[in-house]
């Protein structure tokens, strides 16, 4: 593949706020850097409305952290910038991440308390890790969880992902990868194409209509160079009219229209209406413009066989970005690993944290319904009978997990499907249920 | 500095929707890929509530068209995944733009309507720039327009930057850098530091704190490493003990304390009367914590030296995208760069453009401030006495457009100065103008 310089391939070390790096220099001044310590990734809340969340990113996160490292002109910059002393600057040079990461596998549900992410090793790699794993988290989750809302709503017809261009350009990437393991069947983005094996597809733009002397000529062009499988754009001109030319140059054995502007619901009925007088009855209605899990629901009766849905999905229906923080819960007296650590936790207004490192189990009813998620801080094991949350995903600094996203994909139509109906309803409601702490 | 093969290295070419390619590989098969074209890149209307957007992302995106190339493997890959056909193949093994590019400036204002970007060339390379431009632009410009208000609201007191953890890891850098040329200060992000020259900053989060035995101990610890001049972060216990603290520690040299949670107007007037009454009378007050353009409005009279804002920033302050689009304007018969253009416009419901190649240019009043925005469509020049707003930043495929961020800085405070007050209001109102066609 063509190798570009733009935007400058900087070591993932460098997506990471500068006082992370300023608190390392201080304990490695300070000789407590190898102390042991425990973070976690969670969210106090979710966004307003949400009944649940999905997590994401996980895939994309695991490879950066093994990447997390710092190049001698990377510590000299940091150093010149006086973000790091010279001692600072000294540990960063040889610095790879070498503890363990235990997470909520990406597909899974998470809740008000889910500590989604558990990170445990020195003070110094832990600190550094904070500010990649929360971007790729935050900005994954925010997608999948709306993701997962819509392909609810659509009740089993497709969903393509069509916003790249409503997002950075590199968050449209992992945007497509994180709709599609929340259950979209493709994206208009073929990077995500390439990189993460989510199908691409995608036939021609309005551009293409006006770019040709007549509609009729424009859809003998595509049919030409795609088939008559292709999908085409009738709503250019006038919709009716679109249509006829398209079955016209096509035939009945058109794949599909898609409809792209006005009254979905109307227009979605005329065009079935209308298709059907023409004979082509297995030709299908695409629509999209401006559709969310809201109007999907609205169009549940609608004659609609896909929905590409742009930019709600990019931008998380409402909630662009997941509120994850990432805590210090624990820490050691030194850098002996199997020496107890004390639990730590902020008392600040209306950010308090609970401390201590968290075993975290679920139980289900007998239709196999999620009906608890707990955890506690004392060391336990995840009781009997009850379902474990979190899987080993770094091992002393090596990724041990990587699941294929035919796999994540599974995993997150099986979560969803353990929520009760009113659970997944996109109406605002409160969270299903909270992770909340057992302590006898 | 150290490369990384996280996340991988993809040309700009592959940030992009699949129907681009499918599009001009049609128009390969048909031999009209070479017709003239030009594209514009518009907004029908500004975010709901909006007066006027910023335009931002033009720095980023020049360089990615001029590497917009395809290798060997990936045109491979499109043939393979059916994207193009052969002839399209060999389109794309030479593909460069080579075309014409005119745009507003970083940090200028845009309103309904105003073309902020035009792409001249032939179908084909224009055709393919539409998702990369669009994600650059609405992305950049979504936090410009953001941070824009938000250094009006704060009259003059730096703002910092340090939303990165909620935004994906790559859009962060973009937004720092979009938040900066808007007029904030500084920011967290370390990646837009070392790639786009933003100025750093960072002390220590509440880990840092946490992670100590004491709060004097982590303060002792800060100050040795960074002096008495850093920001000590005095809300992980108890705020008023944490100031006396921090002042005991520090001396009432202190450069600054930090407040990040809890009624900021109350915490920051009652940590001024601390901090007066501890002889440190110039430490300044910053606060953190969910601030936007309506919270700092509503502080404009506590006792804060600067504002830091995360989450608000990064995600355009509800509106994380700006609504751009990109759509053919005008059309050539064939390849002669001189032959006349056929104007084209969409028609269908709300969705209407309006065809032809526009000239833009303002008006201003005698005290400077922006009165009118018009554009023709006929090929007339600027008017004399008007401003013409787009200037060449790219010709015959060359970026000739280069500024570095201190001018386009200094355009945005110039852009922002050229609005009446009214204009410049947080609240909810109208568009200050739109860009209004003349004809006569």
């Amino acid at each position: 593949m063509a190798l570009s310089a733009t935007p400058p391939t900087l070591s993932p070390a460098y997506l990471t706020d500068r006082y992370e790096l300023t608190m390392l220099s201080s304990w490695v001044t300070e000789g407590t850097v190898e102390d042991r310590a425990v973070f976690e990734c969670f969210g106090r809340r979710l966004p307003e409305g949400r009944r649940y969340g999905m997590v994401a990113g996980l895939g994309r996160l695991l490879p950066m952290i093994e990447d997390f490292r710092f190049g001698e002109d990377d510590v000299t910059w940091l150093e010149e910038q006086g973000v790091v002393n010279a001692a600072g600057a000294d540990y960063l040079r040889g610095f790879r991440f070498t503890g363990d990461v235990d997470a909520y596998r990406e597909g899974d549900l998470y809740f008000p308390g889910s500590p989604v992410l558990t990170v445990s090793g020195t003070l110094g790699e832990c600190v550094v890790l904070e500010t990649l794993a929360l971007s790729v988290l935050n900005h994954d989750s925010a997608v999948a969880s709306a993701a997962a809302r819509m392909v609810d709503a659509a009740g089993g017809r497709p969903l393509i992902e069509m916003g790249s261009r409503r997002a950075h350009e590199q968050a449209a990437v992992a945007a497509a990868r994180a709709a599609y393991l929340a259950g979209f069947s493709s994206t208009s983005n073929l990077a995500a194409g390439r990189l993460h094996g989510v199908p691409t597809v995608g036939t021609a733009a309005h551009a293409f209509t006006l770019a040709h002397a007549t509609e009729a000529e424009a859809f003998r062009s595509q049919v030409e160079a795609q088939g008559a499988g292709t999908t085409l754009l009738v709503d250019t001109y006038d919709i009716a009219q679109g249509i006829r030319t398209a079955v016209e140059v096509a035939g009945p054995g058109l794949g599909a229209v898609r409809i792209d502007s006005g009254d979905l619901a109307e227009e979605s009925a005329r065009a079935r209406a209308l298709l059907d007088e023409l004979g082509a009855t297995s030709t299908r209605v695409t629509v999209t413009s401006d559709l969310d899990e809201f109007v999907i629901t609205a169009l549940g009766d609608a004659p609609i066989d896909g929905y590409g849905v742009g930019t709600r999905l990019v931008t998380g229906s409402g909630h662009p970005t997941a509120g994850l923080v990432y805590k210090l819960v624990a820490v050691g007296d030194g850098p002996d690993p199997d020496a107890p650590l004390r639990p730590v936790a902020k008392k600040s207004a209306s950010k308090a944290s609970v401390g201590g490192r968290k075993t975290v189990w679920r139980e289900h009813d007998a239709d196999g319904l999620l009906r608890s998620e707990h955890y506690a801080a004392d060391g336990r094991a995840v009781p009997e009978g009850a379902s474990a949350v979190q899987v080993p995903v770094v091992r002393g600094g090596e990724v041990v997990h990587r699941p294929d996203l035919a796999d994540v994909r599974r995993h997150a139509a099986a979560s969803l499907a353990s929520l009760p109906a009113a659970a997944r309803r996109v109406t605002a409601g409160p969270a299903y249920l909270e992770a909340t702490p057992v302590t006898h």
